[in-house]
């Protein structure tokens, strides 16, 4: 059977050491052996998000990290200034209105990112802001945000700043502790080269303070009951025990690749794929593109949807645009197990389907 | 190697023919092929619920489900009558409280189930009572509840009836529709042969009365945001692929075996398991012994968390007794992927491990 190439930006292709130490017989979560890979994993975790702070892990998708940051840390009533600058920000603002969170949004162009001077002009007019919410990498435009920036703006307010690091975490590069970024929120399916079903939530101490008073009602997502248990490897719930034992595989690879290398290599492939993609006289979409995942933009004449649709006939699964860039981009993983390899196939696929819909390439 | 035998309620081992499923290259979840398999787990998961509405999957562990059916179905303020016969009764009654629900306890001794009578008296006490919340197996006393006879109460009253029924499905009979209950929580860690990380909640006409009302604040586990897409097979967030995957295959092994067969076959077993236990002199802790799990009584004199500890070593894992129970039962699942040669295996090693331990046996 030929190769099937699956190009989309979560999930994404699963190493096969991952995947073999993943169909080992099942243990109990609550053994010596279990435990220890999870300590394993907790201090693998800090590594990748650059933090000295405890990271949470759920058994979730990754909107369940985004609702814990939301409501672990406010109370009904709070402001909180929201970027939304694609279909990732937009969720953001949905998860703070669930909760009765005052959104004061800061819509930005799909595919620009957020200046700070406009967040700290939210932050004089709303000096009452409680947090300020954004992305590392906005998917669905395929943009990377100047998180760095904007964590400075925090330093000497008593807003916290979270990050939906989701798409970008291991991808595009983020400190969180020497950036000063307050919750950091990860998923499994992205360059962690897993299935989705685990979430994450690294907490900084300032963090701490906002969790302690936030009155916002929670259970299963709550925090400390994650928190208390973390430095034993224990967990509240039944945690998703086989992708949790995968996780231990896939940091122990990019640990001993070294993380910065591992960031590197996404750099350079992102770099690879850009100028393919120039080389085709495509142009990307985004102004400030992404590491983890390239949107080109599709080109006049050419069917985007039909073009995706064509290369899934080819075996390369590419994503499409979604909501208003629907039929107008294509996106492009390059994160986790995608490796150089399968990018020269995928988009030598590309080429070709582009060449049969008679684009001018 | 000799063969590790999982004998834990949760998690159970996982066969060999649904590893293998999981561990095939990965598929994106927006394609028609993984759809198509979604589909099919609704229509067998229907099957095995025995109900024609919906059963909802939640990227999640059991407690998401149970929390689910907490904030879709109630407001701030609401009265909920709540069963504390073990863990996971106190547990409903943690979330109610978390969500400022009022929680009418009914507490029952360990090992005991509720009788109709008690959740009347209650529900004539507080005819403002909105929900009812019960397990069909109280795991951590491996006690099966009379669910039938208590669903009969509310049918003539617009109080609804939510069972966590997460180790009880498929073990124990159980009949959502015919017998009248509102909303089921599932886990797929236990009978349904998979690793944990999938929940379900199957949801009636009239609990949807309740949904719609309901203004408990919601996101993640908001069940309109999944019932609107269940149909076409999709879930308002990236799922769980593997586990959904995997879960098609374990469906079709019980559908196939027919629901009604795999339910007896848990009968069988668990009478096997109790009348091996009584002819070793052990007492069966509960008085209503649930056919998922059963809690054998630790002789006097015998350490029942040296017990278990030197079963492991033996390489059976068996599950000690929690809270009050600690060191006083041994827990023995036989549901799901543990066969009648397992418990043989499993049971002539906890003979050899009490004789050893110098019990009377």
């Amino acid at each position: 059977m030929e190769k099937h190439y699956l190009m989309t930006p979560g999930p994404t292709p699963i190493p096969e050491e991952i995947i073999k130490t993943m169909a080992r017989p099942i243990i109990h979560h609550r053994t010596p052996q279990y435990l220890d890979i999870v300590k394993k994993v907790n201090e693998d975790l800090k590594k990748v998000f650059k933090t000295s702070c405890n990271v949470l892990t759920f058994t979730a998708s990754g909107t369940g990290a985004m609702e814990a940051s939301v409501v672990n840390t406010l109370c009904q009533g709070d402001t909180a200034v929201v970027v939304r600058g694609g279909k990732f920000g937009e969720r953001f603002a949905e998860i703070c209105q669930a909760y009765g969170v005052k959104v004061v949004p800061v819509d930005i162009d799909w595919g620009t990112r957020p200046e700070p001077s406009v967040i700290e002009g939210a932050l004089k007019r709303y000096p009452e802001t409680k947090a300020v919410f954004m992305q590392l990498c906005e998917t669905s435009t395929a943009t990377v945000y100047d998180v760095k920036s904007i964590a400075g703006l925090m330093r000497e307010r008593e807003t916290i700043l979270v990050v939906d690091a989701i798409s970008g975490l291991g991808a595009d590069e983020f400190e969180m502790d020497s950036w000063g970024v307050d919750v950091a929120c990860g998923g499994s399916q992205k360059s962690l080269m897993l299935p989705p079903g685990l979430a994450f939530c690294a907490v900084s101490k300032k963090a701490w303070t906002m969790v302690r008073r936030s009155k916002l009602p929670k259970f299963y997502l709550d925090f400390e009951k994650y928190d208390q248990l973390v430095d034993k490897g224990d967990s509240p719930w039944t945690p998703s025990i086989t992708l949790v034992i995968g996780l231990q595989r896939a940091l122990s690879m990019i640990t001993q690749e070294g993380v910065d290398n591992f960031i590197k290599r996404h750099k350079a492939d992102a770099e690879f794929v850009r100028s393919f993609l120039k080389g085709l006289g495509l142009g990307i979409y985004s102004k400030f593109p992404s590491d983890a995942v390239t949107a080109a933009k599709v080109p006049h004449g050419v069917d985007g949807s039909e073009l995706i649709r064509s290369l899934k006939a080819k075996g390369v699964t590419f994503a499409g645009g979604q909501s208003q860039l629907k039929g107008k981009i294509i996106r492009i993983a390059h994160m986790g197990g995608i490796t150089r390899e399968d990018l020269k196939a995928a988009l030598g696929k590309l080429k070709e389907a582009l060449k049969e819909q008679k684009a001018k390439v």
